[in-house]
């Protein structure tokens, strides 16, 4: 936004008016003629109507950019998943193992998560895995347990389509298609999930900025998604005491200034199964739609990522803790 | 910490257990002769005691750094200031302006603050401004007023000390006194601090990991301060949408692992005023032992940080928000 | 690495000893019994030889983790493209526009390039684009161009498949199959593109370890790619003075530390033209293989990058001062 | 900087005037009413003269921040420092150890260092140490033996100035006092230091912008410094494969767009011996004035920063290398 003053005007005054309003100037800009002054406010601004802007004594004009993701940007706070609204003031859990590992395993889960309450149960089918020699997910078969063990426990289905060939399958066998962290700008993928119209779970790229996150969620729209809603799971740090860094001001501006479903997944963001509660408890305090949390019936034989999987015995007292803490947002 | 297996343990067996308890094993080591394997836990596992798991089968030594903040990690998490203890389950607020202006606005400033049950006063007298042209302080003074208006209030007062030069005076006028971000790893000055032997607020360093902020910490213990409080107010990262990067996974490392106080700046964090309400929640579910907010009568007229102080009128019903959510923790 | 000490050992002259040859000790682990005594090495210390660690007075056991790409770490300096070996001392220049825009702009360029030595020309047929509305590639038509053009003048084509569709036609027409930085943990592509058994340019992820980025090409490796170069195109950092940050110090480390050839993108790590020979002639004097360069017939009318192309009728100045530059290496 | 369109201009063939001069608009405002356009232009783009662009059909104004710096501006690339200037296109070394460990140390440094052309010792008195119970160095009368030791080979003294209770003694003995990495915003120091009325080699914040370094060098010279030589020493990554991550496009920025001389310090911005030559190199053909590279007697016996250490005995052959290589620049 740039506020651009007539000739004349007390641009102290005006400086005043808008430090008022929350925005900062980042910095003021003159013309050598000295006819245009431009006061350019910084995008952590608060929200501010340029028309009321443009009414103050000494602006002569308001501009703003154009919206460059509008159907991410008009989509609102809530998606439908298979007649679940995710988005309410009534916080969903998505609740699962890191990948699924067996038949036995994934209908274990289905039917603890279910009698918690729990709206989604997750699980890979394939795995992105860092290197090319560590477990890749049980590929299809994997979809066809979760799907029968939703089925059969009443819960919905999200899981990942890693690549274009996945898309068809986690699309017929999904509720929710994941897009993950590692594929949030693999522009082909996204193109071929939107025309599953299909609701998606994007998770946000380890370096992603904001508007390269909701730009990644216009490829989807703009190619027929139904819906987009947006996990932050923690991005690159700088120091190893957590697994990632979870960017909790990310969440409050997703939800708060983009009015858009943001899901938290406190595992990923620390690896840190005794900080899930806190940092659980923080993302819905901030305006998290709800919750993706690792679980295993025995994290110690985990295909990948037990460490951070809450033990599945475990979970309902984590859950009890959360919900109650929810009450008070 | 490094888990060293017998000759001809188990190892799956042994990686099995440690990933039952929640540890990651970043890297497996070997010797060429075979004799020794390694098992390197990683710094985001689970505490885990080292004599319980040299006691699983298959394991010969298990080795654990020695504490390289002794004191920090002695402290415990509560720390009394003038008579109040900070770090209990009761939130503590700081609030007050950026810069104190002027007698009267930070007597005006107080005696709402007192009203709102608000227990410090903040508000800098020299100020860390990133160019020289910008407006410094008004120094010694501005303690005076700061001194007075408290005790008018029946507050306590925290502020900064920018320089070696202020320390003596700074110590004289506060109850808390405060090593901003910028100076966290000025080790002249913790130095000179800590012989003051009053609590220190500890601002995080943009970059600093978690261990430089304990170390740093350390310094002020060692030098003879009373106590440290850290204060998580946002480091530096990529995305100009927030003026910073609130970094909620610290907060609960220090509160649940570190078992240390800490507090958090979410005006800092974010630079928006319209976020403090869920940046604050979330931070006191994290485990937050209080809060610091920038409030001003007028923000229009601040000398700093105008746009992200919430206007001292609003602040009552932003910190009821505040204490209700906080109930649920 | 860890260096374990005998009982009784001169801790202190091993000490000496491992900091003479360069290596940091980030840590000293014990057991609580005090039989052992670890000495872990940060990974920025001197490549160091376990058995010859081994001997030193007081050293009971170094040990080494397994190597997790074998084949990257196999590969060796050069990578051979149609018979052009790249990661000689004789760097390898490619240039051309971002986009392959039409058959005339392809031709214009493969003809100037080619009269000043260039061996590659690159240029984007699919286009990785951050919004969905900008101009996303011409496709296979754009192939058929290059392959064209590139024969016409005797060059060797690289250009990117950036979905798995696209791959069988990138392969059956470029030389090099470039894999772009925001697909570098694509690994669904990684596979795809390693089974067509070309050589790969692998540009790294904007927040990629180093360690991601040799694991990525282990993929292609593994997967049946005949040869990957890695090239550094500069990393995200949280200024924005310039594009990206080129971390040069990754390019040292790959050539003499890892022995693999990469090559530099001074364009994109900058985005700035005016800097592409102090950064061409930086990269090429911490051992590039070589240097991929933007440049375009008339950069005014780019469809997109046109700001760091640099002018086809530049670009024989340019490489004329860092191919002089190149021979003091 | 904004370039403001007239009413009616073409819009387009503006924008392919500004793109054809290397300006990247980064983004597009319009008013409500349409009667204002901005194009707004990124920092990342070629300098512009706004008066040459006020001149392009179409555009109506072009405006420009203040400059935030003038004096640093102002200044120019060669700073004079005891009548040696250091700027110009002969690189300027400044060597020897990380700390000032004794007479006999600094002495044999010296006069190694001058038989090679050297023309700085470095050496730390007084020791920025991340830990309270690592060496804090030897204090004052470690600038006396690097004085003594500087005179009797000719050379000149750069150290630093950990606390404002050392400026003083430094400014005495040294020839140009450094401000330490941590300390770039410690906005005290800079004043004292300024007041000094030395040239002053300025270290880059470990997370600071080129703007915020520069605003550090505008405290010293608007107190008095007689010149501001900036060092990049390496920022914080998020890899620990390297100690630090050298930035060397804010090299080639600061020598070639801000016209100041800037000295690269290879040791610390890797943390490895065997990569100061390359990194050297490459620093030296991006524009630096100079390097500043540790090197110590024995490494093994080093108080601190052994392994980063070129043993005194190889550095001859180093600076040989790099200065050859220099040759071609």
């Amino acid at each position: 936004m740039i506020v651009s003053l007539k000739s004349g005007a007390d641009a102290a005054n005006v400086l005043r008016e808008l430090t008022g309003r929350g925005l900062w100037v980042s910095r003021v800009e003159r013309s050598t003629s000295g006819n245009a002054v431009h006061y350019v406010i910084a995008p952590h601004s608060q929200p501010a109507d340029p028309e009321e802007l443009a009414r103050i004594d000494g602006v002569a004009e308001v501009t703003t950019p154009k919206p460059a993701h509008p159907l991410v940007s008009a989509q609102g706070p809530v998606v439908d998943v298979g007649g679940l609204p995710v988005g309410t003031d009534k916080p969903v859990f998505m609740c699962g193992p890191c990948s699924l590992e067996s038949e036995a395993q994934v209908h274990e889960t289905a039917s603890v998560l279910s009698s918690l309450g729990v709206s989604f149960i997750r699980g890979g089918a394939f795995k992105p895995r860092t290197s090319p020699y560590a477990f890749q997910g049980h590929g299809d078969v994997a979809l066809e347990w979760v799907r029968r063990a939703a089925d059969a426990a009443g819960m919905r289905v999200v899981t990942e389509a890693l690549g274009e060939g996945h898309v068809s399958a986690v699309a017929a066998y999904a509720d929710l298609v994941q897009v993950g962290s590692r594929n949030m700008q693999n522009f082909s993928l996204l193109k071929a999930i939107g025309k599953t119209e299909k609701p998606v779970l994007l998770k946000r790229g380890m370096s992603a900025t904001i508007e390269e996150w909701l730009l990644a969620g216009e490829y989807l729209l703009s190619h027929g998604s139904k819906g987009v809603i947006f996990c932050e799971r923690g991005i690159r740090g700088f120091d190893d005491s957590t697994r990632n860094l979870l960017d909790i001001g990310a969440v409050a501006l997703l939800r708060y200034v983009h009015r858009l479903p943001v899901v938290v997944d406190p595992s990923h963001g620390l690896g840190r199964r005794d900080l899930v509660a806190p940092l659980g408890r923080a993302a819905l305090s901030a305006g998290a739609a709800g919750l993706m949390i690792e679980t295993h019936p025995d994290p110690s034989t985990a295909l990948s990522d037990g460490p951070q999987a809450v033990p599945l015995g475990e979970l309902g007292a984590l859950l009890g803790r959360l919900v109650s803490a929810e009450g008070a947002r």
